[in-house]
């Protein structure tokens, strides 16, 4: 049977948790006064359906049932998980636990969305303190995975421990906080951020969009896969974490930021770091990290590069002046050249070897090129037409390895109404690697069946078949197994 | 013919930027006195030959020529862009700016890369103060595009202009300062985190590691696709940015940091802010930033999942939890199921349809799991043996979207020897959408070269092919085109 959440306050943040708890099979209960709140939660929650379930390698439970309460009592009932995301008023969230108390399972965990009040604050005057726990996420809540999790001394230990399997259960990463301060710890990083960020807007140093692009072009990177720790490590290189220390925090107690305050690096401080870094990433080597950091970053810039966004966006606009004008060669005689890439850390598996799928992704961009020379370009396919593919055959002849520089030549074996039949060569050097035998049939984008190509389009497909129907073609036309 | 670049200092940063002007066809000279410095610039260049070219989708340039100089004079000559990473003080630069505009070309661009100094600072007693500038990079300098570009008045405006291409032309995003101050931009919204980060460690509240695992499964992620304000204009949800500074600008005055100088949030300044984000992103409704937010976290957390680390690396727990033990169904006789999965957001087009490429990248997932249900699991494989595809053939026959849930059935068409033969078939629902059928050959991992299994697991595949020799197995064994 499914376990039962209750959801108190649903606007983005209650929101997002009622779309994580669904989501992962859990039914939910909500309860919200605003008359807006079944629009504004199915807006979250269809945003989690198309981004949620696709995370996982798995099958996804079954969703849970989503309900609306018109009282609290009813949407605590059965809940053995209550979330409070209510405004950030003590007065009010204590007195929403003093109700939820009289009607709640005393098991349940009662949580708090709170950004910035301490547990103890919350707990305040409440019939079973030790109920209530900070339990923190970040927007959206069905995507990001950390929650601090932050106890007071009035939680037991094993209720802390409940709370943080539930939560881990749920795909989140309860980051246990060792004392409760005001904001936790995250906040306390995007606070000191944004007050900086404040006095560059004040000062007319920078815009909203400059300082965007200072972080997502640079530290915002490193940040999505390091923290500010593990990369300064590696910034130490050999010399290591309290090298680094002695050589930029000099720099802190010079006046280049309004918020100067900053503790003496003592010895005992010093240490400090050192021991925990050294705990944290001293099992892997600063030359291991780097690459780390670099198989990372190439993976989330070519992830941004196929969204065109961000960092990805600059890659594709260096792409293309580097490319400039693409065109069909005058000399049709032989297979067109229609790849010439080096092979990204991205396409290949932890030995380095060029993943299978990649080969498919290659000899795709491959066809997409021969379709734009033809001039199935963007203009053609925005006027509602384009080819699909129908079949492939893939032959894996020789191994290719992260930084090979690859090309694929391109043959057409026949082209006639609507099919388009292709043949692809990879080499590195002069190397065969594989070959990409392709049925691409012409099709309406709008009914998504066959139809003709416009004749113009047609004229250049059938020229080049024309001036290609001379060459071998070794290893197409055959079925798997059967040998060239 | 390749333009050349000067590098003075080849520690992390000077090394970094060696390499990248390097790997896009520039000549470099080198000068730097440390011994050592050929050894660390090899090693920096060598990650940067791993990781940089295949960013690109285009053909990279040829690499450029690399020689270390023993003067700064001969290192200068000739370079139409002289970068200096020397160690931050302002003394040892000034020094360096006035050697070597002894010997270069006047109209060379002498770019400083410091954190700190104004290039007012930088200029003072130089030959020619409008030659030098700031070009303030990130490391790793190959990968990250941020460089930020800080003139003085000294600065011509067309050389600027000249420093901004060139930068540009590099694959750089120059971040163009509009008043120089210590620091820059982006080192001050650094600094402001180290300082509170320190605090956290100095109190207790937080180790190393806690804090790295504080960013990097939370703001980390979104900060590597938007920066501060687009993100928070989306918190601010479909009452704009005004209503999120409004709401959450109190909490600044709140002693929650120890650094708690902040701007007065006059009218004037938050009229900025806001006007200064609708510039920014304005053209871009709220929904669809929600939505271009959701597809690049995406993107990067399964980006990350195949990197097995940080958030990526929560992931692939989830999913280990969740599935439980993975084992071969006791009833043989129909096709084994090696797939359940939603079709995630990366895995699709701009127009939500699953790529092509994805199908093999499903049908090679699915061999992996049928490699592991006959004992080809990490153990055997860890011992140098394993299966590589040879061919494949896939049909297409349907299309899949964002979020469709597809499985993946698949039957041993033959078994004998080094060979198995696998014919895939991926539903959703009762729609046949794709069939791949793949011949694979037993190999060692070592020789690369064919070889017979173990008797094990030659056992198991040949009792599944036995139970499955009377299936069906229509589209399997044709040639592309040919119909089934």
């Amino acid at each position: 049977m499914a376990q039962t959440a209750a959801i108190i306050g649903g606007g983005v943040i209650g929101g997002g948790w009622a779309a994580r708890f669904l989501l992962m099979g859990w039914d939910v209960q909500v309860f919200d006064p605003d008359p807006d709140a079944r629009r504004k939660i199915a807006e979250i929650v269809g945003n989690a359906r198309r981004s949620l379930p696709g995370l996982s390698d798995v099958a996804a439970p079954a969703e849970g049932k989503l309900t609306f309460h018109a009282t609290m009592s009813a949407a605590v009932k059965g809940a053995i998980w209550i979330q409070e995301s209510v405004p950030e008023r003590r007065a009010l969230k204590r007195k929403v636990y003093q109700s939820m108390q009289e009607f709640c399972d005393p098991d349940a965990v009662i949580a708090s969305s709170t950004s910035g009040f301490k547990p103890s604050e919350l707990q305040g005057c409440a019939t079973r303190p030790g109920q209530i726990i900070v339990a923190h996420p970040f927007n959206p809540v069905y995507l990001l995975p950390l929650v601090e999790l932050v106890p007071s001394d009035a939680n037991p230990p094993e209720f802390v421990d409940r709370a943080a399997h539930i939560l881990t259960d749920i795909g989140m990463h309860p980051l246990r906080i060792r004392a409760e301060i005001d904001a936790h710890v995250a906040d306390r990083l995007l606070e000191a951020v944004w007050r900086e960020a404040l006095w560059l807007i004040n000062d007319g140093i920078a815009t909203t969009a400059e300082i965007d692009d200072a972080i997502r072009y640079g530290f915002g990177l490193r940040w999505a896969q390091m923290g500010l720790f593990e990369t300064y490590r590696i910034a130490g290189g050999e010399a290591g974490m309290r090298h680094f220390i002695e050589q930029f925090g000099p720099c802190l107690q010079w006046p280049w930021t309004r918020l100067t305050d900053v503790p003496d690096l003592t010895d005992t401080l010093i240490d400090r770091i050192a021991d925990q870094s050294d705990a944290q990433s001293g099992a892997v080597s600063i030359r291991d990290l780097e690459r780390i950091r670099d198989d990372n970053l190439v993976t989330i810039l070519r992830g941004l590069k196929a969204r065109d966004w961000g960092a990805g966006a600059l890659l594709n606009a260096h792409d293309r002046r580097v490319e400039g004008a693409v065109t069909l060669p005058d000399d049709l005689s032989q297979p067109i050249p229609t790849m010439a890439r080096a092979v990204p850390l991205d396409w290949t598996d932890y030995n380095g070897h060029m993943t299978e799928a990649r080969y498919l992704h290659a000899f795709g961009e491959a066809t997409d090129r021969m379709m734009h020379l033809i001039g199935c370009d963007a203009d053609y396919i925005a006027a509602g037409r384009s080819f699909f593919t129908a079949e492939t055959h893939i032959r894996h002849l020789a191994e290719a390895h992260a930084g090979t520089v690859i090309r694929i030549d391109t043959q057409v074996l026949a082209a006639a109404g609507k099919k388009m039949h292709l043949f692809h060569r990879m080499y590195a050097d002069d190397r065969l690697l594989a070959t990409g035998e392709h049925l691409l049939i012409h099709v309406s984008l709008e009914t998504r069946r066959a139809c003709d190509p416009e004749p113009a389009l047609a004229a250049v497909l059938e020229r080049i078949a024309a001036a290609h129907a001379g060459l071998p073609y070794d290893g197409a036309g055959k079925a798997v197994g059967v040998k060239g």
